[in-house]
Parts: structure tokens; sequence; C-alpha cells
């Protein structure tokens, strides 16, 4: 039986462990925001709202946050983005970027790519096996960005949907 | 006084409950992998690791793989990441994408933008106070993918440093 107090130890004690995991690191090592540059929010927000069903937790006539587990994914308009971080969206091209959604089961795929599809998005890359071990396709949203579709049955995946790379040897995407 | 039969009922509610949450959706809203679509993989490697101090999970001549939170975060060549893709590497240009970092306190920006600069990247916008009430600063890692890093009076870390937008009126990014 456990008691009230170990819990609350027990709850402290995983608190405090956090803290100092995090204070020990001059940079601790997580994301807090990816934030898109897109051209057009009607668009993007037809494909990831209307289409694939995501829920917005704020949005005006520039920006649309979505709450993403622990960290936060956000559509900008590009011109606001470009002048957040003084850049000049005029040499903006196609991003060097992938976004990856992973899925629990092989047979996920394909309907997920069909659903973007339909959402507006443009395939890519038809769903197949791939030289890692698993199966996955890409999909472009309306900005061509990248979002792979991807079972991997070397990444082990908790009920809330977190990853988690084995270490050791098992690794994926080892090419050769 | 909580029994153990009531914590692992407590526990397997908790379980159950994000499997429906998981299944009751066509796509979750969550992100698994983030990759950037790098030049020289030695020369991201020296800011990302030897100068911010991240801990590869798994790296080799091609990718190199870091663990953030429940979500894998990836440097790739770009060609590499141009063929999984199916894009053409010549048309990449300035990414139209920024990642956050947001740190628990205003005075941990200034040494960590210090830092990212030591690490070498460069700063694209020193940091200041921010028109949505709070402080942030740019970076801009080898291949000018741009990093904020930024303290955001209004959003809640949790001591993981997982972030949570409140709902309701207290937003920020509101422009105006």
């Amino acid at each position: 039986m456990i008691t009230r107090r170990e819990l609350l130890a027990c709850f402290t004690c995983m608190i405090l462990a956090s803290s100092v995991v995090g204070e020990g690191q001059p940079m601790e090592q997580r994301i807090s925001i990816i934030t898109l540059g897109v051209k057009n929010l009607a668009a993007s927000r037809r494909v990831y709202v209307d289409g694939l069903g995501w829920k917005p937790v704020y949005e005006n006539k520039e920006i649309i946050f979505f709450q993403t587990g622990g960290m936060v994914f956000a559509l900008f308009l590009r011109d606001k983005l470009a002048e957040d971080f003084q850049a000049n969206p005029a040499t903006f091209g196609r991003a060097p970027v992938a976004l990856a959604y992973n899925v629990r089961t092989k047979n996920e795929v394909d309907p997920l790519m069909r659903l973007s599809e339909a959402a507006g998005a443009t395939i890519l890359k038809s769903a197949r096996q791939a030289t890692w071990g698993g199966y996955s396709g890409y999909f472009a949203d309306p900005d061509g960005f990248a979002w792979e579709v991807a079972w991997n049955p070397d990444w082990h995946m908790t009920p809330d949907g977190s990853i988690q790379i084995p270490t050791g040897r098992q690794q994926t995407k080892e090419i050769n």
C-alpha cells in the first residue's frame, strides 16, 4: 500500500529531478514552438483544421496556434514571420525541412495519406516500404512544407503519442 | 491515504483516456519529428552538440538524432532529405520557418543568446522587449534556420519544460 505521504514524496522527487535536469544544462534539449510561415492563412486553415481536424487553441488574422502535446505548432503569415526574425521574404524558397507524424500501426499510413490529399495537400511521395524498415509517404501542405506519415516498427510510442528513440544498436534511418 | 489499487486504477484510467483521445481523431494533434536539411553535418554538430550542449541519441555520417521530450529533432544532410521527399535541393532557399526555445525567466534570454553566438550561430535580432509582452531574440544556425529564444510571461511552463498555451483571452502574439 502506498501512503499519500509516499505518493507526495514521489511527485516532489519527480518535480525536483526535472528541475535539476533543467538547470544543469545551459540549453535544455527541447523545442517549444515550430512556426511555419505561410502565404495564405485561410488556405492553410482548410488543410489543417477543416481537412485534418486539428483544433486551434487561438487564432487571429495573422496566426493560428495549435497545442501539440507539450509544444506549440503555429501557422503565421510569412511576411509577418519574416519581419519577426528580420529576414527578406523575397528570398524564401522551398524549405529544406520536414515534419513527421508517426503512427502506431502500418495500416494507419495509407488512410492518412488519402485524408491529407482529400484535405487539399499534395502527395510528394506515395507511401511505400522504407529502406530503414518501416513504411512511409510524404505530403506537402499549401506552402510546400513536407510532412512524412511514417510507421517505424523500431521506435516506441507511448499512449499519448510521444515517441522514444531506443538507445543502442537498433537504430533506424541508418543508411546502409 | 491512497491505496495501491486506487493508484493503479488511476494510471489505467489515464492510459485508457489517452488511447481513446488518440483513436477518436483521424490525425492526432502532435508532431513526431522535425528534420532540418543541413549542408554540412560537422558544422551543425559544432553548434548544437559542442556549443549548445545537446546530446545525440544516435548519429552517423548523414544524420544526427536528438531526443527532445516526447519528440525527435534531426539534422540530416539536405541532399539526402531532398531525396527522401523527392524535392530538388537546388531550389531550396531561406526557410520560412522558425523554431522557438522558451525559457522560464527573462534573465535566461541574454546568456543563451551569447552562448549561441559563441557556439557559432549568427544573431538575427538581438534580444528585446516584444510587442506581445515578453522578451526575445533570434539566432540562426549554420544553415540559416531561425531559432527564437523567448521569455513569455503568459505561457505556463511545466517542470519538464513543456509549455501550455492558456485558453481564453490572455493570448500572446496577438498583434495590436
